[in-house]
């Protein structure tokens, strides 16, 4: 790092601008580079590990269920992609469209897959004959593209990184299953890896994704308020079964079209890590994910053997944890502020009286508490302080949460809340798309999802007076 | 897997045709599948595993030696790829085009990435302004995509995955250093996980990379006596960096212009893997990336606890191996070819005998020896008959290498040979691209490496007939 970047800027405050803060910690804890190609994002080191981080815990988790990765082209001819109608007609508009290759122009059109349902089932209809070929329980670790008009980084870029899992199964009912399973999957990983809270549900029609029968969701809510849409999983039916031809020969020799289902998590969910537990001294990375979990930093490191003991206990803290030692010439002051600002979880001292004391302080990101540690406990307390850290953020964030989460029983104080509390509104729903643009109009609010853990809270539709069918999470979302 | 599919079927002989030999295995052993994208594929589950375990072990060996991931975007601004002139000239010919987003067309045409020194290039000109950033040692996992004509599944596709490193330094030397380690980490991935033997050298300048000012390369031999490619490594000299205007302040406080490499291994070695040990009775795995090590299988599996004893053993294997049991109801016999078909390296055998006996016998896919083992000792046997095959497929194909590589004295003797014996040529070289394009013409070879371990074999060049510089391989390629 050059002299000029040495000095520790400073970003802006959340409360001044949630917006600006979040760009700039992207860009200062070293997380993203913009390029020069519209709307996609360079993914620097720092960053890149954490999606590492993520790719490792997430892709065990999908393989001790059976499923399996496989890598499937990126492009996807035009005809394919328009084989299944309502899957078209919501991707068409945002694709990039690739016409030439070297000097000849295509005889077909070709999209960067923007989702990979048309291209699991083209290679499904060739190896897929008998109820012995299921279930099949594909995933891909790939990079899509979607051509949105604004982007922002990890939120919404033009490519980003994700997996997508692909299955297909003999009955309804297994299909169903696995869209459930899957969403835990996301719930389990997002509240255990990433201590983010999640709300699971069913997204409206209006808002499941193009071509699904359902739509499952699991929405976090970020510091400003808003929501972010954090994994999806989907159910099918046969809808593309049918529109790709694919059959079995069941178990009593009939021929039949297998039940599918999708599900992806994205880079996406790094902003929602950003959103979800920094402030304003910059990035607080839950420590399952943290490429660094804990920094040493010695003080007064030119006085005998400090330097040397914060090395060696660099070394034999690396049987327990990612650790890593700044023992450069910058100042202790500079280096605290730097490792805030990159989110490492706990930050260790040591310095000439520790040494005669055998002992430590160890830091926490998340709430600075200063911990005095017996060098000799060390190999015990720092797994114990991370999972302190880990909980403390997962319990931060869901009192947010709570707190930011409002019953509305009218249209009056759904507005109210929309326009004064910024957060999650809870209210009765009757189930009519009218209604629901009605409050995305008048309210300026979007459902989220119709959550699994419901509430009577009315009889009634709070927008129309009929009877209300479900409960629905309404907020703003990025 | 369907009841027809479950008869093995017959692959065409080595001998009979190899292209189609190689075709068959890679379908049969279900390594990939075609995609109707043209000049795609597919890569299966099986042919994934493969690639996966590739990836860790290369991976582990890049951050051995303090290499980062990235991602970079997957698509590169035309006047980007324009920026360095040689390089332009090598890869727009066979660039796919991306000119529509959503329904919009583009102010600038976006190539998609065929290699990505270009955008490393504009965001190290970003991040590198003094010798404290240097060296910057990036790589990323991606998918890359060149236009072929002609395709074959692994060998040449459209699209391809590979890793890309691009690293940036302060001098020429130790940039040139860098582009040699990289090299040398391909070749002891090649001999010591893929157990093939490689020649290790450098590129003529006809045959470097577009842009480099040096090429290594490692060249290895295949069962027809062709040579692949099988990884590079390219040393860029500042050419970039002023194309790219990356300069940074030096020790002496004065701008200088950093040294570039890149260096890429790609989903290519799994053709080499396969036409390096593979046989007439399908894929011949190396034991350290083989998706499944040892693969056990019942016999009289209906007798009292044969099937009980395999399972057992398979648990207790866990430990030590990849392993799995086929306790299906297939007949022994269609399991012994089907595992030989996917080149799965050790097949354990436990019948009612063996359980009397406290034994069990282990067949070597590679020899097809058969070794009776303790049930006791298994645990310990196993790991060095994995070993052993690894040995036995290095030693093989080392063996067939050299008695396929002949020295030739005169253009005569090298036509002779081209034309009637497949393998790799050795003879001395003038230097002069004239004699390197005479000899395409007339022998059909291009030179594979000039390599880095020389024999004076003539003081001249057999094709003109002036002093010799350097002794060089030729051969027909992939």
């Amino acid at each position: 790092m050059s002299d000029q970047k040495k000095m520790v800027e400073e970003i802006t405050s959340m409360e001044v601008d949630f917006a600006k803060w979040y760009t700039d910690v992207v860009k200062k804890a070293e997380l993203v580079d913009y390029a020069s190609t519209r709307g996609c994002m360079i993914i620097r080191p720092y960053g890149y590990a954490i999606w590492e981080n993520i790719q490792k815990d997430l892709d065990a988790r999908f393989k001790a269920l059976g499923h399996e990765n496989v890598m499937m082209p990126m492009f996807i001819p035009e005809n394919l992609l328009q084989k299944e109608k309502d899957h078209v007609e919501g991707f068409a508009p945002e694709v990039a469209w690739v016409t030439h290759g070297g000097s000849e122009k295509l005889q077909e059109r070709l999209c960067v897959r923007p989702t990979s349902e048309t291209l699991f089932c083209e290679h499904y209809a060739n190896i897929i004959q008998s109820y012995r070929d299921l279930p099949k329980l594909y995933n891909q670790w790939c990079s899509v593209v979607r051509w949105e008009k604004t982007t922002r980084p990890f939120l919404r870029t033009t490519e980003f990184l994700w997996q997508e899992g692909h299955t297909m199964h003999e009955t309804a009912e297994e299909a169903l299953a696995e869209t459930e399973q899957m969403l835990n999957v996301y719930a389990d990983f997002c509240e255990e890896v990433l201590a983010i809270p999640v709300v699971k549900g069913r997204k409206t029609d209006k808002e499941k994704f193009a071509g699904a029968e359902a739509t499952y969701t699991i929405e976090a809510m970020m510091h400003d308020g808003k929501a972010l849409q954090s994994g999806t999983s989907h159910y099918f039916g046969d809808g593309f079964a049918r529109a790709f031809d694919i059959q079995f020969m069941d178990r009593e020799n009939k021929l039949q079209y297998p039940h599918q289902t999708s599900w992806g998590m994205s880079t996406r969910i790094i902003g929602g890590i950003i959103m979800t537990h920094g402030d304003d001294n910059g990035l607080v990375l839950p420590p399952k994910v943290a490429p660094t979990q804990l920094i040493v930093i010695p003080i007064a490191a030119h006085k005998p053997g400090v330097t040397e003991k914060a090395q060696e206990l660099c070394e034999q803290l690396k049987s327990v944890c990612r650790v890593k030692i700044d023992d450069s010439k910058q100042s202790p002051g500079w280096k605290f502020a730097e490792y805030e600002m990159k989110g490492v979880p706990l930050r260790l001292e040591i310095g000439p009286r520790d040494l005669e004391n055998n002992c430590c302080v160890v830091v926490r990101r998340d709430n600075r508490e200063k911990i005095v540690v017996s060098l000799d406990e060390l190999n015990t307390v720092i797994p114990e302080l991370l999972q302190k850290v880990h909980d403390g953020l997962y319990e931060k964030a869901l009192k947010r949460r709570e707190s930011m989460t409002y019953d509305a029983h009218t249209m009056e104080e759904m507005i109210d809340i929309a326009e004064n509390k910024p957060g999650l509104v809870r209210a009765m729903w009757c189930g009519d798309l009218a209604c629901e643009e009605a409050i995305k109009e008048k309210a300026g609010l979007t459902s989220r999802c119709m959550p699994f853990e419901q509430e009577h809270l009315d009889d009634v539709c709070p927008c129309c007076g009929k009877p209300a069918k479900t409960m629905v999470y309404w907020g703003k979302q990025y």
